[in-house]
């Protein structure tokens, strides 16, 4: 027997079934399902997914294929009584894609195929409606000639060739709508349309309908390789081997009278999952005009006064079609004279809020359990809830008057507006006048930190999604948009052009992080209502039912969840908002960040600047107590949590002043010549500062650094402890690749360590343990395992030299990447499971070999992101550390990591 | 029963041999060999070295250990007819040191121990000579009181208080020499010298033999850990869990009369190899005296007239020693009273040449084999055969009169004398006008190659022995000194202050590349004979014996090696320089050196302005028939001999002028504004260019650049191939990290090599292959195999990558890493195979699994060092490529490699 490549459908039998998506795509397998459930379903069959694979290959169609599509097709004439390409009562039929996965629009359909010049008349006789007849073929005319034949505007700046001629159609006859033609204006269009086949491709119109069907078929296979499909999958990372299946199906007409009619439905709100019936509809009307919008749809509710009895069925099969799938349909229907036909049905798309929602109600329902909704919900889509947003009219206006100026990457979510500034110090000081601004810098460094604060958002030319702009923004939860290379940036006129428009200091500019959008002028913001409850406090919980909806998320996310969620973060006030997210302590805190402001930033430059170790401590000694009242703020903020604090990271020339001007400043203050600056600057210089004399080599050539830090660390614990407060330090060293750095720095930690808690009398535990972001580090990690109480893995750097790929240099590359699916995804978004998932693996596995206690997580940007939190789940992490912001949504990802695992 | 940690020796009866020296160490078990072999040894016992690690444990040594050497005591007491401590005929000892390997001077010794105030008198009784016996009490307290009680200067800038004292004892007499003084100011001596320990130390000396020799025992053990015993462990790599042994023994005095002597000897010339009896010896003198130089010793064959029965012995013995041990031996003697006594024998450190001779020579005389003679040379030692030199009196004039200014890195080995210059161009212009330049700068950039070839020798203030100075420095076969942080350079000025003195351009310096120096002045350099016969043929093989003497080294290595050994070289001469060394191939030729140059920088240049595609091709097409003609000679140069070409990898901002004159000067050139070069420059600017915009996506981002070299390489090759010769070109993708990018690559390098095949109409095979120079490639390597037809390790940048360390960038710390053991060795010289070498053996496991027949090389600076070779050959790989002096280093090495495995 050979294989079954169709698979018929229609109401009451069918051979397949919701189960066969990847044999029949989502389309057909659901058509297959409403038959089975006895829905009024046009009838038809799929062809397979495989066919697709074989038509690809160009190994061309199998066999057995004709024999069966015919079997099919008579089986259909039967059911219908009517004939395929018969004179007196034709079959017509649609041709139509349907893939595993939903890829709504991307691909090629045919309608009303099987008309020719004397089937036409068949339909005529058939409906009695020559005005109905000729439409529906000049519309296949085109359909087919478009899909099928490849006849397209000659470039995207000329119109469709089938549109100029029916435009021209109604120009003659003087009339403005298409339904304004007569029947014999539609057959001549019938007529010239074939013509412009002819003229211009030199092809003759196929009048058989078999050879239309084929063509059709064959048109809608290729499409699955089309450049709008290819990309739609890369986006949505659908593989390319699935393929299409193809649906032929029965024709039903919404449009042949006032009695028939089309519409799309929701069985709940997709926008905000209120549970009603939510949909439109239009009578004498086929499906593209209910979306093509040039008639007005009504809802849904108004079709009970115009049919009864098809709403109420309508209704019926909406409801069983819900509680059959047990999630929200979006459905397809068409009355024809006056008889329901149900046309689709899927999970319909809707935005987080509604996914939550609906997710939530359906537990009430006890339509699903809560491990369910929480597998229906992307993480991702928390974001919806937290960030600001601009006011939805507000934002339309600007659009409408040709406001958007540029277009950069959405690098930090949410609304802003603000004067724009050009320098972190006029962020600053216009913030400290009582103004709100927007920072605008080509690029951002540790120095702007400050002025990045004070902002209301950040606006970079340069850098990526992991660009020091992006990476503090996200972490400080501000709007940012990064890398918009239409700016350009004038720091000495402090001003900008873009779109050309000049944007001085001191103009309204606004920043819609979600989008990447830059837009001319102030826009009004508004936080979301989750975050006036948990951190402003301005709502109460009571009033807000997202808050609430949130809420209710979170805790059944901590119910199902194993991995533990920390936070990066360097202050208290992030600290605190962290704690509000749900973060169970600090994963990362950045000492340096501690080294910039007013009269920190001397004093390390005065170290800098020391000629030797004794000038070096002098200057230690005065940075010891500002760095442990920060600590000491931290550990209170976070009360009996573990606080990860990595010591000093970067590069020193970081902190040392670069410009003409700050060197002359710095020089004075510090009482040396300017050529002494410039000399340090020099000596520090490095070509690859990422690859150089960072993290612990710092440490280790300057040990008296990470002794000052140490130090502070612990007396600063040892003070909250004493407050009563059971505060639990951990000592992280950074960039650790062998196994004597981190017996070197450990000795010197718990040297140090133990040496406070003496002198203080307190009893205080603390662990040390490293970063782990070498490949070499994962290599030898047994070896290190021997020395550190825990493993973080920093998956930035990790990423960076695994691949060796600096991320403030793939500007020119990286999107290219992307774009043409070198990388399917981007490393520094979410992490290279097949790659570097190895060294994290042989990581774990040689660390926990050697100490099986050992504590492992991570505090690179993939801890918030939620294909990485589950890989962390996956690998047996402890924890997982990101920034407060998507605190919530590492706890989300990380549950549904363990229900997957449930699942298995 | 006990376990036994002491070992007996003396004439013709032993507890140990040869065989034990891990646990008698070196010394030890020579003694108990030659006391088996049945020579006059002083009897004496040997404690294992496993008490020196009781002892550094802080154990104690174990109760057993007392009585053994109280046996051993006794049965030496036996033996010599003496008694220690006993005041009428006193046994004095000696206690030394002795370490399974050799570590001369390293450690302490004391000797006649024995002596105190009573048995001092038994020794006069027994010698009748008080002169004598106060002498060697006096060295006695001296020796004992500053290794056993630890009576040092108190600083480095004083004098040893013993010293002092003899120095006032003396003056005080009025004579010049130790030896004039008389018994009685020797035993004054003796008596301040326990005065000053009891002074500065509070303790007495001891008087009780017993205690003495505990002392002495523990003291040498704990030598073992002495800042020079550990720094001299690092730096020839011996573990420090190894210990010492303690050798007890019966003193003998070569200066108890004129009837007494001591010598030392080599079996054969440790300098050249010659096989002659070599050494020298002092009448009525200690050990201690030979080598101070006070008096100057005899040639050892005037001994046989002062007592020839003792020479005669020797002569027996030496020749004995070298056939019992089959190497060439360095021996102890004294004659006491006329009586010959052997106190060592061990393997002679010779020269690399004389280590060569020796082995031919003992190949010749049936003493070894082949085998054997080749796993004795230390590959490096060829270096000393083909590097210039300077004339030893020259050199040593200018040390003498303090002309040595400074020193660096002995990163290019060779001599080199110069008139200093200071930028590219003006090494290019002097050498043009007939002058002898060393290059002097900063740190060199590809922008330098001609200057640098122009000169004799490169002198660099920063950069490390991987540095691009001291990489093209070596693969150019040029003197180099790297790291030169001495030098203050002013390139405005053009000259540099080093050493206290201003060197101006034009003013001779000499550079010694093997040792590191910056000489000022001129001083006279001559070739190698191997060079003089093999490239310079100025001399005949036949007038050259150490010319034969490597070809012979050489023939025998590659009768033994399995492994293949290419060249890295750019250019057609370096190609024929490699052959005659012996490659037999290239594995890395770099096209980026071709794309510098009069006219192709500027095609160059003009290609990367361009602002599109159609711009850049039309600079390819300049710079096409260049490349093609570069490989056409190398090709021709190379023979049938395979040539690996690397496609485009730096980045191309390393192409572009930065200086404001230089950018000035293309500008005109290209006929475009300065400001678009400066934006050109602003945009490819990157902060870490090492993980930048380089290697294949540069060929994946600009494909044309790729097409435009394959399509040079395949030209070329088809032109020599229709010469007759057969051509084996392999195309290397550079920095592939993602199998995409290697399947990209692959299919253009594919399309444009068969589309040049084809319009040829020539029969080529060729390969495309890549580099593996990322943690990732060698975690996918599986992946990347399927597309790659072989694999060439770029071990440079996988160890920049596996670390996450720039070698342009270690200069503030990897210094001190390998100076403190942090690195056992630096991981750019020698390849790191506990890390790295585990991403290594995981790229060719995968790399095999999925192509069983991929071909595998390395081509980082590694593969010209022996150990790494070693690992190589162990690794399975088919061949190392190294820059063309190393070749002949690399052929002995992957001999050895296969020998080890034959031994195994």
């Amino acid at each position: 027997m050979s294989k079954k490549y169709v698979y018929a459908f229609g109401a009451g039998k069918t051979d397949g079934g919701a189960e066969m998506k990847l044999e029949l795509g989502g389309k057909g397998a659901n058509l297959a399902e409403m038959s089975k459930l006895g829905m009024p379903v046009p009838p038809g069959f799929t062809i397979t997914t495989e066919i697709c694979t074989f038509y690809e290959k160009n190994e061309g169609y199998p066999d057995s294929l004709r024999g069966e599509v015919a079997a099919s097709l008579a089986s259909i004439e039967k059911e219908m009584g009517a004939k395929f390409g018969d004179t007196q009562n034709p079959l017509l039929l649609s041709v139509r894609s349907g893939a595993p996965a939903s890829m709504p629009g991307m691909m090629d359909t045919v309608l009303n195929l099987g008309l020719n010049d004397e089937t036409v008349e068949g339909l005529i006789k058939r409906t009695d409606n020559p005005r109905f007849a000729y439409d529906s073929y000049r519309r296949f005319v085109s359909m087919y000639g478009d899909v099928v034949l490849g006849l397209k505007p000659e470039s995207k700046f000329d119109e469709d060739p089938f549109e100029v001629l029916l435009h021209a159609k109604k120009k003659a006859r003087g009339v403005e709508l298409d339904n304004e033609l007569s029947a014999d204006d539609l057959k001549e269009l019938v007529s010239e349309f074939k013509g412009a086949i002819k003229k211009q491709l030199g092809l003759d119109f196929p009048e058989d309908p078999m050879e239309q069907l084929w063509g059709a078929i064959s048109a809608v296979f290729s499409s699955w390789n089309n450049m709008r499909a290819v990309e739609y999958r890369r986006i949505y990372r659908i593989p390319a081997n699935w393929g299409t299946a193809v649906n032929v199906q029965t024709m039903v007409f919404g449009n042949s009278g006032d009695d028939s009619g089309t519409g799309v439905a929701f069985t709940r709100d997709p926008a905000n999952g209120e549970n009603r019936f939510y949909g439109e509809f239009l009578m004498n009307a086929q499906g593209e005009d209910v979306v093509a919008g040039i008639r007005t749809p009504q809802t849904i509710d108004k079709l009970e006064a115009i049919n009864k009895q098809a709403y109420d069925e309508l209704v019926v099969n909406y409801k069983k079609l819900e509680s059959h799938y047990r999630d929200m349909q979006d459905l397809e229907f068409t009355i024809q004279d006056k008889r329901l036909w149900m046309l689709q049905t899927r999970d319909g798309k809707r935005t987080g809020l509604a996914a939550m929602q609906i997710a939530a109600d359906m537990v009430d329902e006890k339509l699903i359990n809560r491990e369910e909704a929480l597998l229906r919900i992307d993480p991702e889509s928390l974001n919806q809830l937290l960030r600001p947003v601009f006011d939805r009219a507000d934002k339309q206006a600007a659009t409408d008057s040709g406001r958007v100026l540029a277009k950069g990457l959405n690098a930090g979510p949410g609304a802003a507006s603000g004067k724009a500034v050009f320098s972190a110090p006029d962020a600053v000081d216009w913030k400290k006048r009582g103004e709100q601004v927007i920072l605008v810098r080509i690029e951002t460094s540790p120095e702007d930190i400050k002025g990045m604060n004070a902002a209301e958002g950040i606006l970079t030319a340069q850098g990526g999604m992991t660009s020091h702009a992006a990476l503090v923004a996200r972490q400080m939860g501000k709007v940012c948009v990064a890398g918009c290379g239409a700016l350009a940036i004038d720091y000495s006129k402090a001003q900008m052009v873009v779109g050309g428009k000049t944007v001085k200091e001191g103009d309204w500019i606004s920043i819609d992080g979600t989008t990447g959008e830059v837009i001319e002028g102030q826009l009004k913001t508004l936080p979301s209502e989750v975050l006036q409850v948990m951190l402003e406090k301005t709502m109460k919980p009571a009033d807000s039912p997202s808050f609430q909806l949130f809420d209710k998320m979170m805790s059944w996310a901590d119910d199902y969840r194993r991995l533990g969620v920390r936070t990066n973060a360097d202050q208290p006030d992030q600290a605190a908002q962290a704690i509000a997210f749900g973060a169970e302590g600090i994963g990362l805190c950045r000492t340096e960040h501690m080294f910039f402001g007013g009269d920190r930033i001397s004093a390390v430059r005065q170290m800098i600047l020391s000629e030797d170790e004794a000038g070096r401590r002098a200057a230690l000694d005065k940075i010891l107590p500002m760095q442990r009242a920060d600590f000491e703020g931290i550990f209170r903020a976070m009360e009996a949590r573990p606080v990860t604090i990595r010591l000093l990271d970067p590069p020193l020339h970081e902190f040392l002043p670069h410009s003409e001007k700050d060197i002359a400043d710095v020089a004075k203050d510090m009482g040396v010549s300017a050529d002494k600056v410039k000399q340090r600057n020099e000596a520090l210089h490095e070509f690859n500062p990422m690859l150089g004399h960072r993290g612990c080599r710092l440490g280790i050539t300057y040990p008296e650094v990470y002794e000052m830090q140490v130090r502070a660390i612990i007396e600063a614990a040892c003070v909250v402890k004493s407050e009563g407060i059971d505060v639990h330090p951990e000592i992280m060293i950074p960039l650790t690749g062998h196994v004597s750095e981190m017996k070197i720095t450990e000795e010197l930690s718990k040297r140090i360590a133990d040496q406070v808690i003496n002198e203080k009398g307190v009893k205080l535990d603390y662990l040390v343990g490293t970063m782990i972001e070498l490949p070499r580090a994962c290599l030898v990690a047994d070896q290190i395992a021997e020395h550190a109480e825990f493993f973080s893995f920093g998956t930035n750097d990790l990423t960076q030299t695994t691949y060796g790929l600096s991320r403030d240099d793939v500007r020119n590359f990286l999107p290219f990447y992307v774009e043409n699916d070198l990388y399917k995804v981007d490393p520094f978004v979410s992490i290279d499971q097949e790659g570097m998932g190895q060294l994290i693996k042989m990581g774990i596995k040689k660390g926990r070999g050697a100490r099986p206690k050992l504590k492992v997580g991570i505090c690179g940007e993939h801890g918030g992101e939620s294909d990485s939190v589950e890989f962390c789940h996956r690998e047996g992490f402890d924890y997982v550390s990101c920034s407060p912001y998507r605190v919530p949504i590492a706890r989300l990802a990380a549950a549904r990591g363990a229900l997957r695992d449930k699942q298995k």
